[in-house]
């Protein structure tokens, strides 16, 4: 089942260095293995912003809502959720 | 090269049976024609509306808008596009 | 799983009394026929307002996309679906 | 009487991790008792943000408030309020 | 118990004119007969437009809808309700 | 002349308890002095949030933005203005 | 007492040429007694827009909405008004 | 002197053929007449979208309404302007 | 050539006294002369707001530009602009 | 490819001196680079903001997000990008 999902992200000001690529390098390696997984199976950046488009394809809502609340960058994110169905033109 | 693209349809009330069925049939034709040739690359539907989200993945605007203007429905949506990079974290 | 929708009525002023009595009952007649199904949890009216705030309990999005897309009175509303996972306070 | 809620909860960052920790027991205690009171009839969170959807059942707007204005996290919550009649279509 | 109303009056431009004044009157006897009984306690006219805020005290959600949805002008209307409690610092 | 006025409160986090009180406590004299002098006409809360909606009767524009810009909190609200009319189907 | 008014005009597109020429000059000529009059103090047109940002000086509401409610083209209007104070910085 | 010019175009439904084929031939005669002359300097389409951004260079307010406002299509556009200034950054 | 131009200021919260003071007086002083000069026209406060409507009276963009970013509060505030042109109904 | 992008710029109020020069000038050596470059092909000032619209002229997507991200002041700008094509009345 799929997700429309955007995040966009912003940093505190006030976050140091060392801090801020830990953050990062966590925020990667969950979200390559999760790709690896095959449940975040398309992921963009949107020109211009710290923020992304993705989709996920999950079994359910809880499925869906627990992967997004353990992201590194959860409390520093904006998400937004858009549920997707099937469209009776898409030949896949 | 990536385009998020959000199609809203709102087609008028008195348009006749046939008349609306031959446009969504053509619609229909249209965008799997485009499926079949690389460009609309996933088509989904948003849930509880008549919309859909859309990636299409063209050589620059000025292709992706003739695509868009040529649909049959064009005169009926409300369209929003989305310029899509490669994020650092994506594996493919 | 649950999704919280939102349907806002806007039904034209030109419809002639038989067709709207008769669409108002086979609305109603699909409704209730949901609720008597477990699919159609809650069903309240917004105070003021022709529009209706309701829970939905299905397997997943193609489903809620399909009995939505068959409410009678579909093409004259605007309909908006939020995912709703479990709450980790909820006793149920 | 129903009400829809949602709430939507910001922490500040600085907030300390026991200071944290104690405030979001004592929030999830209150809406635990709450809901044994039969007040707050349904609490579902908002797939991938930190906030719910809640339905309150309670007698009178200055009783709905006072519970709102004691919850641990209000001075950290935007509220939404909307009241919620019976609607003709529902058969409970 | 309390409750701010704003109505937003739009009629349609092809209501013929013994019509618009038989419905206008309508209206305003409604309207009349309503602050008479106590229930409609504020009607104030939005300055430049064709609208107003409105005070209503009614026993709950069910009567106030009642009492709006029953508006001659009713279906040419958007109306927005925001339920108001007592204020600590209000002397009456 | 009638106002309808929405103010919303926004404290900073930091003020320590005394200032707290002591600003609160300012607030209410003053606001129920005005109520006193027949000025601040109503003074309701909005239900789930910590802000009201009031109606203020004064001979001009200036008089009222003196009084609101004296509010203790002002340097901490959203005010928002509107100005009512009589409308022609009240009664008083 | 000074107002700032903006009026947006949206002609119905079926008006006929000779009813359509009549209701622009009775509003010409509205407007310009009201001028003339000390009361519509300034008017400017907003650049690409059929529309005007004026300036009303007037005793109170009532007078004000008397004036904008006699506009011939007022049914064809939005109307958005901002009451404006003295400033402690005008020289005038 | 420059201005951004957005314009957003929505033609009538139902417009005949041949008077819509004549409207859209005198706006682009005018629309290339205005770029011969060095006053509409930019003019670019949004992609996916019946509308425009364009850059205008004129002495004047007054100009630069008088050249929207006899645009043949002026009467089905949404047109919004913003002013812009030199850059300090700016090369040319 | 007109402008309307509304301002929005907010200050930080920290600023103390003898800084905020030194700085409301330069301000003043600055908005006086050029009021003086003929420059910025009118000034009215929006009531209850920390906020002004004001009309300037410059010959280009660049110089308009230079005057608002030289105010004393700029980087402390919200300013919008919008073109006037003369109204063919204007009498001055 | 031509992309319409907007910066609005706002800097944190607790920034040194020093710092703010050293940022403002790597942006102003930036892009003065990119211009000579011919990928920044216009940049243009809001009037009265800290903000500015620019053309970019770019290969794909992936080449304007590197440069919008490298940008100086990136981390402290809100940027929207429109990408857009040509329009069938442009002379150029």
């Amino acid at each position: 089942m799929k997700y429309l999902v955007r995040m966009d992200v912003s940093l505190p000001t006030n976050l140091d260095v060392r801090e801020r690529t830990e953050l990062l390098e966590r925020e990667k390696a969950y979200a390559q293995q999760l790709q690896r997984d095959g449940v975040w199976v398309h992921l963009w950046r949107v020109v211009g912003q710290y923020a992304n488009y993705s989709i996920f394809d999950v079994g359910d809502h809880d499925h869906l809502h627990r992967i997004l609340q353990d992201l590194p960058l959860f409390s520093h994110m904006d998400i937004s959720v858009t549920p997707l169905a099937t469209h009776p033109s898409a030949l896949s």
